[in-house]
């Protein structure tokens, strides 16, 4: 089940072969009931009852609990508020024993990609369906890669009892969140749309989900940063998260997430921001290697370039533009590209320390990336 | 999980309500493992292995099952292969006998809809993973619906123990397939997707997987039956097949199904051809509650209407046109109709005896549906 492990020739993952003309790969499709639309959070208490859910451990920060708590009647049991991003050890440990001081037999996460990590971790101790409920374009609610953070620094891993069973979108939760948050959480959004195009795993079923949530995303969220409130822009950018995510849960992952967590680790850098910042530079160094696929894309986006294009989105969302901005001193970018090297994936361009340092300074000054 | 039980305002299911402005759907997903490739036969042993299969039953007809058995080697424990169209109910006891004398922990079949509904069967009653190897466009493969005929006709259900856990799609094994096989089982292939657009589980993931799969066989089709031994026409019909199947699977179907099941059973006519003389007619009949979708749908396939194109199809690829070329009395058309308003679904667009009568007797002369 792990992206590392299937074979895909619909891609020409290593970069140097030629496109076959007719497709061959595996693909492991990821069960899961979407319960998608305005309003959609009112079947809560249904959807738990589908999954067995009579003793639930509510987590969500301290501002969202209280409604959730409402929301679940007498099938709340406890709440788990100390939603952290990165998903530390040992506010892990405290929830499940949260979870298991409270009998808990379902796991509902109201918030961002942290609450649902928080639920993931949670649900690779004590086994309970996760019912997910993403404020936020985080898309993690669809897949089964978890993450944790330890001393030693984060790890993350893919397992089936992380994948929430249910998940409810209501585009309605999302209309309160402000431009400053939306812009880089839709940005990381786009990033799972665009790498999933040249991920290992990538295939057509995939590949269809990946560029229409990249097309949506591209067009709603500017609308969803100049209005707020405007529930068809919020409808359509949560439309694209979820394409997005379920369109990389199945494909995998490429260089520009590998990059990223390997900074956002070592460096503290906030998530989402740092996707934003990265994304336009990472798809212009893998360019040569996903041509077929960015072409399509272009022409799905209607722009002539996408990695200038999503530069581009990056400043009409108001996101940081360089790595500078985020507070990544330049004499890191060396020892960050030789710690690179030996880490991230080597798809779908290979990728020696001299391009990953080319690569780090460009996304470090920030500049618009020149047409491929 | 059943597809009566979803909800969704993705399409205008009534067919008398406004489109909303954004969409509000449910969607389960179903799980499944894909192996597509020329050549993808050759993994056989290894994907039985990955279900921990020791004690295979082979199914398939009297012509495969040989080449079967030669693959699975060691892994092979009995062969069942009275495999018959609509699946008799008494050839699937004597299957699941098979399976329980043989101790068969997994079970391989391959062939076309009738071999796969075979071991669907025999799932039901003795638990064992199938692993599907299609040999035509039938997609049951990629579906939890099962069916069986007893004499009081053929009954249909859906049940997750039906539904294949590994597919493998090696269009090297299709190459075979004379021209009066491929046409009308492409035929049944573009009618899951087609419907799928409009079926009451229609959302924008299965949607965008419906209209690839009717783009790629309505280009390939035509291909595959003037070049039978053409790989890339194979590829990509088989490709085409799978992705109608997986979207009617979580969609569900609309009216033609419906039609088509019911007229297969009461007048035991053939199921592809059956399908490739209802298809441009009932969807002709549907039109006007589902305009955005065929509009779409027009737009991919480069036509300008649908239901006149998929009629032109059947004519480059030789299928029957009219019910009264399949043998049926114009004198049962109307005892048909009456039949047919009690059973069908009113999906997308509601349909008394009249309308009913009206739709068969256009069937049944097999003429160019006029301009919607």
């Amino acid at each position: 089940m792990s992206p590392s492990t299937t074979r895909s020739a619909w891609v020409n993952v290593r970069g140097d072969l030629p496109v076959p003309p007719f497709p061959a790969f595996t693909y492991d499709a990821l069960p899961g009931r979407v319960v998608f639309g305005v309003g959609a959070v009112g079947q809560l208490g249904e959807e738990v009852d589908r999954l067995g859910g009579r003793r639930v451990l509510a987590i969500a920060g301290k501002r969202a609990i209280d409604g959730l708590v409402e929301r679940l009647g007498g099938r709340w049991a406890a709440s788990f508020t100390d939603v952290q991003q990165h998903v530390p050890v040992e506010a892990a440990a405290r929830a499940v024993a949260a979870a298991a001081a409270a009998g808990a037999d379902c796991l509902v996460a109201m918030g961002g990609g942290s609450a649902t990590g928080l639920a993931k971790a949670v649900a690779l101790e004590h086994q309970a369906p996760i019912l997910a409920v993403p404020t936020t374009y985080a898309g993690s609610e669809v897949t089964p890669i978890y993450g944790l953070t330890g001393p030693d620094g984060k790890h993350t891993g893919r397992d089936l009892r992380a994948l929430p069973r249910t998940v409810l979108y209501d585009p309605a939760l999302t209309t309160g969140l402000p431009p400053e948050v939306t812009g880089p959480s839709g940005m990381n959004a786009l990033a799972h749309a665009v790498e999933a195009l040249y991920a290992p795993g990538a295939n057509p079923a995939t590949s269809l989900l990946a560029e229409e949530g990249a097309r949506v995303l591209h067009d709603a969220l500017p609308r969803a940063v100049a209005d707020p409130a405007s529930l068809p822009a919020r409808s359509d950018a949560l439309l694209g998260a979820w394409l997005g995510g379920a369109s990389l849960a199945a494909a995998g992952v490429g260089i520009h997430h590998q990059l990223c967590h390997l900074l956002g680790g070592a460096y503290r850098l906030p998530h989402a921001e740092l996707h934003a910042v990265v994304l336009p530079h990472a798809v212009r160094f893998v360019a040569p290697a996903a041509r077929p696929q960015l072409a399509r894309l272009a022409d799905r986006l209607g722009v002539d370039d996408v990695p200038g294009a999503i530069w581009d989105l990056g400043r009409r969302l108001g996101t940081p533009a360089g790595l500078a901005e985020l507070g990544l001193a330049e004499a890191e970018l060396d020892r960050a590209a030789t710690r690179a090297v030996a880490t991230v994936v080597q798809t779908p361009r290979r990728a020696g320390v001299s391009e990953l340092r080319a690569l780090l300074g460009a996304a470090w000054q920030g500049r618009r990336p020149p047409p491929t």
